[in-house]
């Protein structure tokens, strides 16, 4: 049981909108020290984040629009960064920790497995993380939902020639930066010049296909991908944006990220990222085609919730994970690690 | 990459019915070398393996009925046993490996976990194993589909209160022996006496779900069963037991278990196993009751291929896990093991 651990781990939430006031309230809950907070959004600064993770409670430790202030005069284990998708905007707040000596997990999506599509960044990174002696790792819905689910099904079957995946997520969900990366509110024409050819934006599950070849020894020829617009039938109210989308103006978009691999089997997810309509869910399905053939899925996972949990859940294997840029195919599977509040509650029964 | 291992691993096939002919067929195309096949139905006798496998080609290694003899005269590293479900059953088969420091991979379902279920057996064989240097393993579809499957799920949750399963199987896939231990063909009275209040039969999500809380590393309280029988509304053939169950009778049971925990967390799986009718396919669902809720699963898995495949996935680490009785919750997670032909082929193209 993990229960004791929670007590010892000091963290600093760097980043404190919908990701990071849900992470604050599960790190609370399980016991662990939130010992700074970070965060630029005028609506944010100087709140508590007792107030911010609705706990009903104040904490005393407000969050503070300068990242130096916060690291510089606190003792972190960890810094959890919920801010950007890419390395190249996430570069800066890494260093920034990682210069210090603090571990990092985050959940921007490249994180993941930034190899290949990052590669420079992320050497540069793992050559200061061994020297101070931290981790830095890149985790969330992906890290369990897209990579380790196939990866551990896959040990079903015999031969496998295929994985094929298709994931959604609801771009209402992950702040303005994800709409904005996905052409949200681009007219076809926008979407044309501003996404559909853009090479500097890997889709997610670039990297978490690129992942999954890691976990299942794979070794990647290729990985290539097309973006392909989701576009509006009628108006629809994006509330990140605060504006209607107009019918045929894009809701998200679709891509298609293919995989080859050396040993001949190919990875190919489709990433759907969209504004949802009432009642639709996310998806999270796969297919393996092989002997035998497999179909498996989560059934409109709670994409959000599962991020924050997963995050989380992962920072026991963070800090005893060797020093170093991390990526998750190296990390022991993640275990759900247990509440203690519940296990006072089971006692007193 | 895994390929080269399989050349050096010499294997017994212990049972070379329906399980144990797909196994072999496995084993030999990954390309491990078959030592010895027992078996002591007539009709496989002084067969040869590859005939019984469907290599279609003769291997010279042909069945015979009598372990002794097999087991006295090859060199082997592992015996693969696809014989009964349960402990009872299964002991003399086992120490018969054991004493001669063979490792052992059954698909027993009882031996997945079988600490609570069989303490004396279990314990004995440990001890033994311990001494002659091997490792004992219980495997099979409930290894990834019935435990990993969940635990892994589970580490996408903040908090559990409950895990609730249901699972399903053909009993025409698994011989005669699992078909009377559901009791196909009984009528409610006999049901009644032979079957409901049996308590030296765990239904197979005893074993399961008691080794998914070890994963969890949920200390377990209680484990309780009822066991429901499951009547035809109508004539049904059982190609297994050769005749017609009559509307009326069982067609087989389902199991509810039930396992509570110290630690608060109940964990409940329904168990079907029932002759099917054209069409239906297995059951492998699981809901998480926590924050936030999962519902998870695979479509209609194909347990037989499922099973003979974990088992061949398992054999590498068997053979790296430390001497005794290995329960799986204890091993790593079940890995893909490449299928060295297909990376051949993917050169060649």
């Amino acid at each position: 049981m993990n229960q004791g651990i929670w007590d010892h781990i000091k963290v600093v939430q760097y980043g404190c909108g919908k990701m990071g006031s849900i992470i604050m309230r599960y790190l609370m809950e399980k016991g662990a020290q939130i010992v700074g907070a970070i965060d630029a959004d005028d609506k944010l600064v100087d709140k508590d984040i007792g107030e911010i993770a609705g706990l009903g409670r104040t904490t005393g430790i407000k969050v503070k629009r300068h990242e130096d202030t916060v690291l510089d005069n606190c003792d972190a284990d960890i810094a959890i960064l919920t801010l950007q998708s890419y390395l190249p905007d996430m570069h800066k707040p890494i260093l920034e920790c990682v210069t210090r000596g603090i571990n990092v997990i985050t959940t921007a999506e490249e994180a993941l497995y930034p190899w290949t599509t990052s590669p420079a960044i992320t050497n540069q990174l793992n050559a200061l993380a061994k020297r101070t002696g931290c981790t830095i790792v890149g985790s969330g819905m992906q890290d369990i939902f897209w990579v380790n689910f196939p990866a551990l099904m896959a040990g079903g079957c015999h031969k496998i020639t295929e994985i094929e995946g298709a994931v959604s997520y609801n771009v209402e969900d992950y702040g303005i930066a994800l709409a904005r990366a996905h052409g949200v509110g681009l007219s076809a024409a926008e979407f044309e010049k501003k996404i559909a050819h853009s090479l500097s934006m890997p889709a997610y599950v670039w990297n978490s296909n690129e992942a999954l070849c890691m976990r299942m020894g794979w070794s990647i020829q290729e990985t290539r991908q097309k973006a392909v617009p989701v576009f509006a039938d009628h108006d629809v109210h994006s509330d990140t944006l605060g504006q209607t989308i107009k019918k045929g103006d894009a809701i998200g978009m679709s891509a298609v990220v293919t995989t080859i691999t050396h040993q001949g089997v190919v990875v190919e997810t489709q990433c759907i990222g969209k504004v949802y309509e009432k009642g639709e869910g996310d998806l999270c399905d796969f297919i393996i085609h092989g002997e035998p053939n497999m179909h498996f899925s989560v059934n409109k996972p709670d994409t959000v919730a599962h991020t924050c949990a997963t995050i989380v859940n992962r920072i026991p294997d963070v800090l005893s994970a060797p020093a170093g840029y991390c990526t998750m195919d190296k990390l022991p599977l993640p275990r759900h690690q247990s509440y203690p509040m519940l296990l006072d509650r089971g006692r007193c029964q």
